[in-house]
């Protein structure tokens, strides 16, 4: 075997341990937490399926790349939920040490292509990253809610934090925020979302 | 909400259900089954990354999409293992039924895509779906040889089976058939994969 397709099983074979890093959501139907490769493949899936809701025009296929290896730094950084505000001070210089170690396994053009599309999500200023981001968020919306918003009880999270968060949705998708806010304004009627500005803690 | 974004929620949240249909790989380190979005997010990236093997020129975006969806139909039929033959003659009629049903979930003009990418899979005949099955063999073949092909032993699968399965990755790759004979050649003199027409059975 030459050296390339070497490096390229190595990485592939690297992929393989993000399906061990679990996240703060639960599965639909009450289910266990979802693991970062299933959180990346759904996310994928419904970027194609919405990508008529997003503010700009999107090269669809570097969307779905994006999501797809958007959380590979999570191998070694592990996941920072979105509402950790100690975990996310230290989340950058976790990630970036992961970024050149894992993306190294590859062979030097592969290693320079995946950080620049890992590297744009991050910069979320393109519309394809702005459209990525708003899946990383609608995603875990809708299974939360359809669990009537147990993640957000188990954290303590209130709407102020929601939506603050929520309004990366906003700068991929108009529409999806739209939706989002139908979701949060019946979630905090119910009570399964507590209508206070952010955590107490 | 809309007609249309209730109908693409109600697919997007079915989809989820495909985290929870195991196959029968093993994930790396000797841990446990490895679900259909796992494999499915994993054949994705590997699609991409080894995209360059592929027999002749491939939409790269089509596979990787194909890659993403080919197993929704699980979500009611089950994960049919390679080697069970019994199970192998009632799969299409069980997967039939099952597409019709989840894909209707859509709007329309999506179950009508996605149909397409789905059939076009399982048709096996362009280059997109045969690199598509070149990675639905690679991909768990990594694996599985990453656990000294465990996986092999406990289904008491033979050399020759594995090689009547590989042909559809040479369709697909020649290269990757290459590699995968030398993976197989390897895993035979180590014993880890007795080698012999078939099973028994």
């Amino acid at each position: 075997m030459d050296e390339r397709i070497k490096k390229q099983i190595a990485f592939s074979l690297e992929l393989d341990k993000e399906k061990n890093v679990f996240r703060q959501t639960s599965l639909s139907g009450h289910g266990r937490k979802e693991n970062d490769a299933e959180h990346a493949w759904h996310m994928a899936i419904m970027a194609y399926l919405l990508q008529e809701y997003a503010n700009a025009p999107v090269d669809v296929a570097r969307v779905m790349l994006m999501c797809l290896i958007h959380d590979v730094v999570e191998i070694d950084a592990g996941d920072t939920y979105a509402y950790d505000s100690e975990g996310l001070e230290t989340q950058k210089a976790r990630e970036d040490a992961a970024k050149e170690r894992i993306f190294s396994l590859l062979p030097d053009d592969q290693k320079a292509d995946l950080i620049s599309v890992f590297d744009e999500f991050e910069a979320n200023e393109t519309a394809e990253a702005k459209f990525a981001h708003a899946m990383d968020n609608f995603q875990p919306l809708l299974l939360n809610h359809s669990n009537g918003g147990s993640d957000w009880r188990e954290h303590d999270v209130h709407a102020g934090h929601v939506y603050g968060r929520q309004q990366k949705t906003r700068e991929g998708s108009e529409y999806l925020y739209e939706i989002t806010d139908t979701i949060l304004k019946e979630n905090i009627q119910k009570g399964s979302l507590p209508d206070r500005p952010a955590r107490e803690d």
